[in-house]
């Protein structure tokens, strides 16, 4: 494929100094572009790559336009680069599957208009799957379940009974949705196992990394809002709360019944105790601990977690104490 | 499904003060409950909710009566629950499949009676199942396997060759069972693999959550013993043995040949040094590292962890540094 | 199988003092070990046991001789173990299965000799498929893969599109290759998703544990060289480096574009953050937060990790605050 220079300023709602009839047949960072590639500056820091790329266009800031080739104007280059690169990404993505006879429906499975349902896949019975949605080979899918429109489950992932899942969800391979939470309540000297009949929902344009567990409720719901983004290998538990736009980085745990607000961001491996507010807007740091509720705003490390400006003076000063 | 508030004390234990004829057609928390659904109360902090409620019935504690609605005297109202619950979710269950025509069975493979294999299941040769085993689809299980009754494989569990499943144990999704043990020999520069050749056993009613690992002893087996229960994302190392009726939190990690005793509680994320012997009753906090043995009976938090109170004590301290 | 102790004392390169038409049929540790079989004293803390031992014959360093039964004398008996059950626990291998009639083959796949390719795996289009590679029951490969000669990828492994494979390795269970790295960039409230075009290469001679998970390249590639071993639930962001001969303990944590230089040893559940070197031959102790780069041959501990002696002495004066 390719695009001119002037339909690639219109994307990235960009201002373009040169020919807008210049052809651009990709996209690539500095050092691999090629004389028919666009690439991108983000500040004065690359400035020297930049000036020595064989890019044939480049994405740059208003501040950074001393490049002698065709320019894109741009508040926010890396945001154009990445509309770009997803332009020519999704060129060159495979054409609609249909229904594969080596895939098992149930009874009742209603599919909508021109899905992908790959060999090997597994639904249940009376599930709904929406308009364009991918199901990769190996994936399962429970019976009773909704998924909403252009939403992709990645090879070997499973999503179980019942559970809710928005539109333009990805869910990558190996990762579980509605895995029992863990509860149990002593009988003598035995551990009873409490039924885990509720659900998980997942909101659109949530994005679910690679072999995650998901708890479904124990009763009522484990529920991600809109746009939240969590890496690999992550555990939420039964009856968490994550609110919109947060960020989950790799391994992190978060226990049951605990609330994490809007835009708040749990660093990798960060572990949280359960029954909690995390509210709004917290950014948690790598490997801390959190065992109480954290007010909206607050930046917190450690294990346990304290300030994060306390937490690095604490650090300072006990590496001194010898 | 209904059932009588009779029938539901006696399934409890419990001592009916109302109509024994009171039809129950579920079970709910306080706030959801309806008039046709019995709910619970485990204290006094739950008395004004539980005076608010739908319910048509209460399971209450001893000291907790006075509720202008049938009652069921309990002396663990939320034990009595879960056993309520349990009844009705098990009437939804779906009702026995059969050997799907789409699973694949190896040669020689003896089946119980009353068994679900599902479609996309594979079974290798000379493998045992006992009775009322349901194989999810997806679920891999090797050669030369056994598999106790009324056990159950969640959608796109793996388990090994030769490994031995109890009666009555969950395994959960994406959970592998019997991967080779992590162990090289130095062979001049190259890292020379240790053939793994051992099993891993494991006992009546343990269950074992989402995309764990367990690894096959090097020789010998890892055993996980009865009434085990393990949370989502756990690495159980190469010939380790976890005692009877221990918890073990999501993210934990125990490394080769450690020993953990009954009645064990390590919290999420807890690291466990190998070739340890972690006694019976202690307890772990959450992220602790374990570098030592610890005896029975022990509390023990951080990394390195040390008796609970004196970890509790030094955080104070070091916030205090300032 | 059974084999003469010339032939083990040959392929172990020690001296044999002994008959060398014995005949051993297999291999143990020291309390195991029949009559008919070898087993190995690694060092003097041993020889109690192997004093009492039944095994045949021993492995034993040249300074512990003194034991009346035949003797292969090695510099390092451990390896001469692990090379001998190497030998027996291959003969034990399968045969050749060629391809499943149950397997999905895509268009233009090219598959070279001797491989076994297992009912339920799926296989993309124009994927290259080396000579003796094992495909296990429910193995996803994308299209557009390399894999080179004598790989093995056991159930349920998930290797995704255009990713490129050694030879000689081994991926196991659960684990997923190629899964999108995770890149976004702020779009006024939104995270917008940065399309992950790059890929994994793996090299000869690496294994990589079960429920791992090693994603692709934002652009270029996620590289894990030579001999390069990794345990199980081990996260490998995007663009990360991982130099020939390192260990990576379970549970551990790389973020983006790091590079691990050669031999370096991560325990377990260390986490490392993004664009860091660790040069090579660095040592990391269980559950350090990796935060800074770490010049070559240097030992750290702690989290923010410092100098490993330093860390012991700090744990030591705040176990001693109170």
């Amino acid at each position: 494929m390719e695009r001119t220079l002037g339909e690639l300023a219109h994307l990235v709602e960009g201002e373009l100094l040169g020919d807008p009839e210049f052809k651009i047949t990709g996209v690539a960072g500095l050092e691999e572009a090629q004389s028919n590639e666009i690439s991108f500056v983000v500040g004065p820091k690359y400035a020297s790559k930049a000036h020595q790329t064989k890019a044939g266009a480049l994405i740059v800031p208003p501040k950074l336009q001393a490049f002698e080739k065709p320019l894109i104007i741009s508040e926010n280059p890396y945001l154009g680069f990445a509309k770009i690169l997803k332009l020519f990404a999704q060129e060159q993505r495979t054409t609609v599957l249909g229904v594969s006879t080596k895939a098992h429906l149930g009874a009742n499975v209603a599919l909508g208009d021109e899905v992908s349902i790959h060999p090997q896949v597994y639904i249940g019975n009376n599930t709904m799957v929406g308009d364009r949605v991918t199901l990769h080979p190996g994936v399962y899918v429970g019976s009773d379940v909704y998924i909403g429109d252009d939403t992709v489950l990645c090879p070997n992932a499973t999503l179980l009974a019942r559970c809710i899942i928005g539109k333009r969800v990805i869910i990558h391979s190996g990762t579980v949705v509605g895995s029992d939470g863990f509860g149990f309540v002593q009988d003598g000297k035995n551990h009873f196992k409490i039924p885990q009949v509720g659900i998980v929902q997942i909101d659109d344009d949530v994005e679910i990394g690679a072999n995650c567990t998901i708890d479904r409720g124990t009763m009522g719901r484990t529920w991600i809002q809109r746009g939240v983004k969590i890496d690999n290998l992550v555990q939420v538990a039964h009856n968490v709360v994550v609110g919109e736009d947060s960020i989950i980085i790799a391994q992190v745990g978060i226990s049951g019944s605990t609330k994490i607000g809007e835009n708040v961001i749990l660093a990798g491996q960060v572990g949280v105790t359960g029954h909690l507010e995390i509210g709004d807007n917290v950014r948690v740091g790598a490997q801390s601990g959190i065992a109480k509720s954290i007010p909206a705003g607050q930046t917190v490390s450690g294990s346990p977690a304290i300030d994060h400006r306390d937490w690095l003076k604490n650090c300072h000063i006990v590496s001194r104490l010898p």
